[in-house]
């Protein structure tokens, strides 16, 4: 069998460490797989569109130019992966890591999400869509040591 | 010019009359506008798996079963529409409106968001890929008067 | 909401009236749904391309040239259905039934799976990839019942 | 000409030797090809689920997680290759090896199938959608010794 | 079942009455389907650049032209059709009706071909895209009372 | 032959009368076709935003505003259409309609530009992506009367 | 300006040297270009089906057979093609070259047809969805010399 | 994070150093960006097509046969982008860089327009269906330290 290196994006939260853990487990594990992200400096992606296309003192304007360069990574990005892992915190709304996975979803791109019991019925439209639901990094870390080669932990 | 009939699919917040204005509104237009909607009886719509297809004890396993059927009717429904309008209310989370958001950009299809000034930054990505953000439902409807008949109100 | 007539494909099993038993419900409940199906007739579906054109003597050729022209009905049907009811029997080995779940999937068509529950291990794949798997007919009826007009039974 | 290396998915039975065999002859023909396949350990496989994301006492929610988490390895595989063998044996259902060759066919990738003639007649529509059949691992080589090089045995 | 009407596209030869048989045998057959085609009035399809957009003098271009005001029509109706029917005669090369049969088998279109067993040979990469080959009207009639309506003759 | 409506774009140029020109020529032809358009009335195009989803004082922002909106309509006929005709008068640059035009070769969709010939060289990309180039909108009528019924003038 | 290798694939006439022709001026030219083709040994080619998957009396099922074998590698390397050359001689038909022909245009994909002044007439459907047409092999190289480094000879 | 090299397609104006300045900074930056754009030697771009095809006396034909060759090259290359910079100029219509900008939309491409703000209401479709709007190579430079590595100047 030949050695796939495996790209996958890790979508969502960005306020807890949850992709250094995963990163870390597929690192111990010698998994081959590639990672991908949106930026994660909360100041700097809010900034995307006016720290680069100029000023603008709307509110609503400059989360809209923002927006528009953080999708460029965004959307690249998801349409490179093999696989996305779409992360719901406890904290804010993160309607980006649902568009995420609808935007994924309709491409016919495989999922995991990984939040807690208690948003379950909140999320059940995003997960029955998803092709699995982890709880912690470390499963997900499981899922894609058995995806990849096939060994339960 | 042809007399087409635009079909509208009227996504998210299922817990005010926003539905009920924006198809009275084009009544009274008389714009030629057919809409849909996912099934806005929550009660139903929580049993639509168990209510169908059998009971099930486990409550991540009766949403998987309810979001399953209902999936089922709302994306049958988004791949049928020529536009879309996502709803963001001030309760719930609403995951599947901008699940269902992101759906729609993957697949092209345009759509309008329609929500309050408070929720401007955390749905910035959401309106970002979306043709416009309205504030009321009445806004919604002169759009729908313009793109279908080209008058302003 | 306008009055859309939703187009329902039966794949699978042949040799039992589960076709008639779901047009039934469906007509007593008078739902908007229209249904299309292979050709049901065992002997005429086997005959499918020897007896339109011309003899055939020897088996493997005769069976491809049967299912090239059952494939012409079949995937338009498919193509055409905005949901599909995978129905697999006790009988045979229904490989056909599998084949259209597949091409359903990587469509992005929706389908239910109906079967007893002695196959649930075997069908496992192709059960999830379906929006929800039914036991009987009628749940099936009540499927399309609650889809189409949001009513539970 | 150039030297492409040819992607080969090597779907359906787990229970004999058949990829062995494909891969020891394709690796004396030293052809260039790379082979993927499903998991092949068919207790890692019936575990993918409850092995990764946590403990399911319900059979069909284990099956259902379970084949979850191996449609993300198969489907991904699949769409990667550029031509899919289809092996079906003669234990157990192997509906699934169907329903791969059905995902393969409406995503216009070719495949071959791969089995005895005992189930030709079950087979007509699977095989009818290939572009051969082959009885033989060794005959699969064959084929690929010709896609890939041209030359005949 | 519903009434469907079905779309046919009769691509090919426009020198002889294959056409007007095909349409005959399936009036007399009632049989719900709507026939297109390429214009078959040789001499105004070769003037179609020319008659509308223009003088040119120069063969090579005056083809060019009419050729891309045919294939307004060509292309539009073949994805319009469920099905094609594509027949090559015994006179000119035809190239157009195997670029038709190309490009109908890209988009994953089902046809038909109908020709002399003296162009098996030739043909054998046509046919095999194919779903079937008629060497006679009567027998794409009869093709299409199967596909439509399960009847052998 | 069954009689088909076809569906035509008609995009570009919103200062002259050529559309009316087109309509005028097809109505007299008695051919079936039926047209849509952007919304031509410009100044009512140009407060398409702010007329309907609330005031904004930026310019840029108003004329992006706008043509979010103008795109729903815009977009969907596109999609919607058989044929698009594209016109390039010689007031403004126009660059809508070339860039209309490079939407619907993307989709593979046919256009007709309609412009002198003054503008031959600079349309050079948008002329080779189109299927012919008319001068005069009596051209375009003589090319939908042969596309849709064969009859040159 | 990165250094990108054009992958060109080769369809058409297997009985004289323009391959050879092609990329011995395009080695010449030092063009990163890498060429495909279907199998040129025109004897393996009629028996790349009975050579490989077992014995067939009949010639349409020989052919079929082949056929089939032979389109795993033709329509995977016309897939992966950035651009393809379609050679049309003046022995045989031929009619596979212009189903390849319209296979990549309806794909989206650009072709340059290679022929004689003589088949003009014949060959205008093919040569109108064509970028080009040349009527020698050291043409086709001033195409991709151009096509890649922007040199004309 | 893995390395990703990301290809951006340089569209539109060939009569200033923006192409340069923007190679320049992205060196200076270092990030791994690879640039490709269309044939920037006009007088080579406007010889494309009679400079390989041979001699063609009529501009229109001239132009045509040249659009035809340089497009093999724009359209691979934009295919292959994950992002366009779509620039105009002062001079010139450059319908050319709007028809690329609609071809990248039809595709789902992520594009960012640079003009300065004279074009504003004119481009305002365009720069609508566009991630952002920048004014100087330098902003271009900027979005792509952003998108590439999530740092702002």
């Amino acid at each position: 069998m030949s050695a796939r290196t495996w790209s996958v994006y890790l979508a969502g939260e960005i306020h807890s460490d949850w992709r250094e853990r995963i990163e870390a487990g597929v690192g111990e594990a010698g998994l081959p797989a590639a990672f991908s992200a949106p930026i994660t400096d909360h100041a700097a992606s809010d900034d995307a569109g006016v720290g680069t296309l100029g000023e603008e003192g709307e509110p609503f304007w400059r989360d809209h130019m923002g927006a528009g360069v953080n999708a460029i990574r965004t959307q690249t990005l998801i349409r490179d992966a093999d696989l996305l892992v779409v992360r719901f915190g406890d904290k804010y709304r993160q309607w980006n890591a649902a568009f995420d996975a609808g935007f994924a979803a309709a491409l016919g791109k495989p999922y995991i999400t990984l939040h807690d019991a208690e948003f379950d019925h909140a999320l059940k439209e995003v997960d029955r869509a998803a092709q699995g639901t982890a709880r912690t990094p470390e499963q997900v870390v499981d899922v894609l040591r058995y995806v990849i080669e096939g060994r339960l932990p």
